[in-house]
């Protein structure tokens, strides 16, 4: 067998929503490596924490909050660099990611750099806009509802047209962009049937109508469909 | 405690891609129901069955393979009631669902219909996109991509207005819509930078690229993003 690294979804923060496949890897890695803020142990290792073993080997790839590109690029290149010394010496792998590494996962800057040279395999996980569909018990979509997925980052043309095209949204990460945001779905007639969610699935979890949302953090989510509440 | 509907995401295919909180709510859950063609157990109940234990008491909901929509609504009517009846006793029942639940999930329906009158709690799965990515190993989105979840069943101006809007998308149940698809993503560009998947984390899973692919089942999805394989 040659050694594997895995790309592990903890999922969006509960730590019962760790997939069975995540957690028995987990118990068998010898080498866990997660990403971090530059102090502390990260979301992820946080969420992951009850299925570590202990005195596991564990790789720390840090970066601060808002770093920018540059140096994301290093600090994924050392962990990189770090990770492939493992992995040489026969010793498995398994990379901590929040929700499902492949969307919008932090996982995805290592995979581009050491799959190339390694045999790598991915646990997809919950994605935190499935759990803020739960959460909210809020249908995301049904029958063929075409979906669009929107950082808050974008312009308010582009989100305009994704919503005018689609039946159901989930806006990412809004935080500041709430009044453009705003503007928008006030503008289409749908602010009355978005529902919005702060930190899904983890401590401080907090949900609001669209009567008494004011501000949104930037760990935030907003779903919105057209059909509001009529699922029948 | 009053006795709870649970919605459970049974993830794509693999059973070890339920969640830890799924195999605690079925391990512990009086009564099961599942969605079910009109003979056998259904794909949900088959995913599930190492965590279902012996002698629960169970509720089918059938339905033909491409039923209409007043066959749909007279079984999840049946399906609604033999759940009610259960909650009415003071029994909790765990409703099954391939994926996540309320992600086209067949739970959404019983959701629409149970929730007025009694307690519900979501458990948010593995959806078969997430799966799809891990399977190609190909990742979804990342950054501030705008991302498109399109069944293949839309018309063709729709579908790429959405796909020229956004820089990853998932396309659905692709089916007998193959050749307008390809269409669309050679038009766009996009055709050899899409990756093809059937069967996603099911027996028979097959995986195509796009100088291999000739028909597609209507259990197949299309992952295709603007950046193609430049992750670095």
């Amino acid at each position: 067998m040659s050694p594997t690294l895995y790309g592990i979804g903890v999922g969006p923060g509960d730590p019962e929503l760790l997939t069975v496949k995540a957690t028995r890897i987990l118990a068998e890695a010898p080498v866990i490596a997660w990403p971090a803020p530059l102090e502390g142990e990260g979301l992820a290792r946080t969420i992951a924490a009850r299925h570590i073993p202990a005195g596991r080997a564990e790789i720390a790839i840090r970066m601060g909050f808002g770093v920018d590109r540059a140096g994301a690029e290093a600090a994924y290149d050392q962990g990189a660099a770090e990770i492939a010394h493992h992995l040489e010496a026969g010793r498995d792998v398994a990379v901590l990611c929040e929700g499902d590494p492949l969307f919008f996962g932090s996982f995805i800057y290592l995979f581009g750099r050491l799959s190339p040279r390694f045999t790598v395999e991915i646990v997809p996980g919950v994605s935190s806009v499935m759990a803020a569909g739960a959460a909210l018990q809020a249908p995301l979509c049904a029958w063929d509802d075409a979906v669009a997925i929107i950082p808050a980052t974008r312009d308010e043309a582009a989100i305009e047209a994704l919503l005018r095209q689609t039946e159901a949204a989930a806006i990412m990460k809004v935080g500041r962009h709430l009044p453009k945001i705003r503007r928008v779905l006030e503008r289409l007639d749908l602010w009355d049937k978005a529902r919005f969610i702060e930190r899904v699935g983890l401590p401080g979890q907090r949900v609001f109508a669209p009567a008494t949302v004011a501000t949104l953090s930037y760990f935030s989510i907003i779903l919105v469909h057209r059909r509001g509440n009529a699922w029948l």
